[in-house]
């Protein structure tokens, strides 16, 4: 298989990480997920949840589009798996419109638990009244064609993140953070670590205490030569 | 009249399209109706729901404002009727907040069943309150003077759409569909035919059929060259 | 202590707008006090709430930051006490998630009332459920570091608006209005006649009389040379 | 013909305004040709010049194209003629490179003499060193497809600017404004007198004298409540 | 005068920054100030310069509009001396072009040396033939109204950064950095000393040495687990 | 090597293609290019070039930073080669200024022939002085610390494209593409059999054909259902 020709394919048999650690982590949620591992993973600001309250992991179905053109994410429905997180991405920016009801009732079916999608979607009336969750870059009606081949389950990107395959993706009010399979279960070891450090935190802050004492900053403000002074001393 | 004399002016006795064709296109939806006139009249991703759930469809009572002046806002109420929706836009870009609660009371005074605005609006929690759906670019207080005169009821733009006093103006969740008022009784039409493929078709995937095979898209994915490997081809 | 070195400063100790003043503010609301203040203070559309319906006013703890570092977020918790609302800013353009639900906890254990930030935040559904009002540039899980020294309680600004330490901030669905608090007295006294005159105009309204016939408006524009035509005068 | 099919056409025999007139509209600049129409018809910001210090004024071929498809862009080539500018539109927003090279030299082989686009355009090296000049909203090497009809020469927008085939583009490094064909004489005129006015005020200004004085202006702001002092009674 | 009247100012007699500071913090350039100044005052990437190479620093004449009207501008002229810069900005977000050649004419005759807008300007390619320097968030014909009243020396806000009257600004290609005009003096200081560091260490790396070696960087990556690896260990 | 421990590393020894085919895809440009490899490998619109008529074509030494630390761009330099383009991404948004003079005079002192950064780069005068050429998303003289470790030579994305170390990264006046080192042969030769088509094709638009014609593209119309009338014919 040449190089060229091997770039529309549709991918079967991908790797995919248990159901008890994709629940852990969704509970974890993303932004304790992304700090668990080292404040990378996560996509960025311009991907929104459609909902409010939502908290979701699953493997990524990763899905490469022409812009425009929503026909591999059609391919894309057979090899999903329930537990699934769909993961549509395009070879260049658009804001159309390429996923609707029609294609979350087919989601729905397969088991797939929610999409991400750096384009837009349509019918949101219907796709919250049926709490299918969606974190997109845009709502938008504008159509689609059928017409450019593109790829099922190949590495894809949105922001700054590198998605493959298999990976977890957790999503949440927060928006998207995508962890390597690979890494899936320590990620989740440091996000229960960090939960039940803060767990203790919590209870110390709702009682007053400051972090300015508890972590050490007053030393650390003090080392940096910030200044702790009344007002009457600005002139 | 000149050309030049003609630019400021108020219209009245627009072209309307009769109650039960608005209602059955608000009922079809916003990216329904945009499908069914061939992939027009969406006005963009920028103009948003200040509410969610609201579908309505209404005739444009078209405004032409100087930016940062809602002077002719207040000029469109008397030429508006019970079934119009209000389309205020202006001559260059603008973020203000052109359009507040005392407006919405007028215009429901009169049966406007709510506005577009390509700028921005304010008082959004007693809009929400009163039920005025309101679909606009910005949620701004930045208030507007009334100074500079412009137009009612000429031919408008929303972004890559043109809009005619008396359009038919679809919106919901989706975002804003305009559908000349010349052509809404044919689109309606074809909406209808749209819906009913689609709500067979949403049961068929509902059972788990795949479009892949009930629109022939395998095949047509096969002619343009994609393959289905498995992950272990991959190498 | 020379320019350079005052860089760094937390300062205690700043002027605060009585609890009457800042009730009363808050319910009228950002919109009729931007108003009220000859149309200035809004800080701009691109800081929204987290958050629909809530109404404050408090007075502000301003904080400004090193892009992507939250230290002075913490640093400034000591200094704030209950009615205060805490403004933070970057010295440069920032969507990283500053301000989380642990840093709330520890504001509302001060009786901080809600935060401003020209930044992003996270923890999006905790910070909901706790009902510590928001009004952000972004929603971002990315997280910062604690490792460059900033201030608190200098002149900060977001978008057109300079902030001084006590100013009053006013925010609800409309966005963000700030009162400088030497004028939080006059500026009331001038919101509570325009809501006055508001509540008789909203009567008027809903019994359908029209602003171009109560405010002069027809005359107006007649004057400024728009024409009253029908459409059938348009050709 | 019914109103659905009339959608897609290529219309042939677009009215046009003769040279002298668009030669004298280029050399009076966008800037001064906006004001002199009642500061109408500017397309807005987000349209830029590919180029520094071309001047060009001519008649409109308006395409319109479904987003990342430029099929209706080559349909447009044979209804130029010398002296006419091509407008190419999409239904939708894009940002994909939809003209390059190869067209602007079939272009340049019919005499147009220049683009607006509010989409992308690529070649950019190349169309610089043909001197064909081109404003457009992004630069991007995303290429299109040829698989979606549209239509050429009927009325079309960009930003609040609608076009009507035949309308006179003007376009220099101030951006784009559009001149209805039916008014282009009068527009003319105005700008002439605006020109005259400026040439002798222009003189004024160099030799040092004040807008204050000679545009009454200090008066007006004296009437506004403006208060002229010295930072000594600034406090 | 009570707080609320004050509002509308024209203030003469800022404090000014002699001309050989001005000179040398030009010299050294907008980042290198930015950096000798702890990293603060730069007003964002979103204000740009209209011309390549232009390189200035003058006192600043801040200028309060209201959106899309520019009458304080021409208020702003006579308050001008040689040496100084026009910074002008609006209560709230704006695109308008609010200056252009005639405006450049009367500054240029004052012997201001540039102008800083948060809005937009036209008249561009005059404004480049004149060599008058421009640095501004748009560029756009859109043009203004002169019917509401604003402030001259008053203090502003750019981005994050709050702009006294007669505080330094320094512009570049690289944008805007502003330094209170207090702390000009022991900010020059400064950047003359980091311009020094800077040439030795432009020789080094021209020859050759490395930045992790020179600056221990080296060390000091090992310390934060930063692996050297080769590409075989990658598996 | 652990999963988690893995994520800081300098990886040495990429793999590399020629220089010859390096050069020959420079010259064939980015836009043919992308067009060569199935129109993919397009970062997007928003990595602009810094200078005009740069065009080049190197082997990526990619660079993951954390937002507003430029530590890592250190770490990267020695592991550059003559031939080589820096690629520098970050793990979340950012505009700092991360780029500039010292570096590039350190990057010239090893080969390197351009940057490509998804941030902002500073000491835009000098780096044009230099000759060199970059492309990025911002300028911004918003500095940056050297606090958090990040990774050299790992897979990174922008925009839609992931990026490995190795692959070839072109850049000219259109933006950047990137090619998969694997396929760049085959790409350069697509690309040269598209330059010898188009430079046929070009002569022959130059003498007046039409793409209508030559392209076969009128019957595409027809049977699309585009229908070519007269003016007359609109009504």
């Amino acid at each position: 298989m040449s190089e060229l020709d091997s770039r529309h394919v549709v991918v079967r048999g991908i790797p995919r990480v248990g159901a008890p650690v994709l629940a852990a982590l969704a509970e974890a949620g993303v932004s304790t997920v992304h700090e668990a591992q080292g404040r990378t993973g996560y996509v960025g600001p311009h991907i929104r949840p459609l909902q409010d309250g939502a908290r979701v992991a699953g493997n990524a179905i990763t899905v490469l589009c022409h812009p425009g053109d929503n026909i591999m994410v059609h391919a894309a429905v057979e090899v999903c798996q329930p537990g699934d997180m769909l993961v549509v991405t395009n070879t260049g920016p658009s804001s159309h419109g390429m996923f609707g009801e029609l294609l979350a009732t087919s989601l729905t079916a397969r088991g797939v638990i929610g999409l991400v999608i750096d384009a837009g979607v349509r019918d949101v009336a219907e796709l919250r009244e049926m709490g299918f969750p969606v974190w997109s870059q845009y709502v938008s009606s504008q159509g689609t064609v059928k017409k450019t081949p593109g790829s099922v389950n190949v590495p894809v990107s949105i922001g700054d993140v590198v998605i493959a395959p298999g990976d977890v993706v957790c999503a949440d009010d927060d928006g998207v953070v995508v962890v390597p399979h690979q890494s899936a279960a320590a990620v989740l070891e440091q996000a229960t670590a960090r939960l039940e450090r803060e767990a203790t935190k919590r209870q110390r802050l709702a009682a007053g205490e400051l972090t300015l004492e508890m972590d050490g900053l007053r030393d650390k403000l003090i080392e940096m030569g910030v200044q702790f002074i009344d007002s009457s001393e600005v002139g």
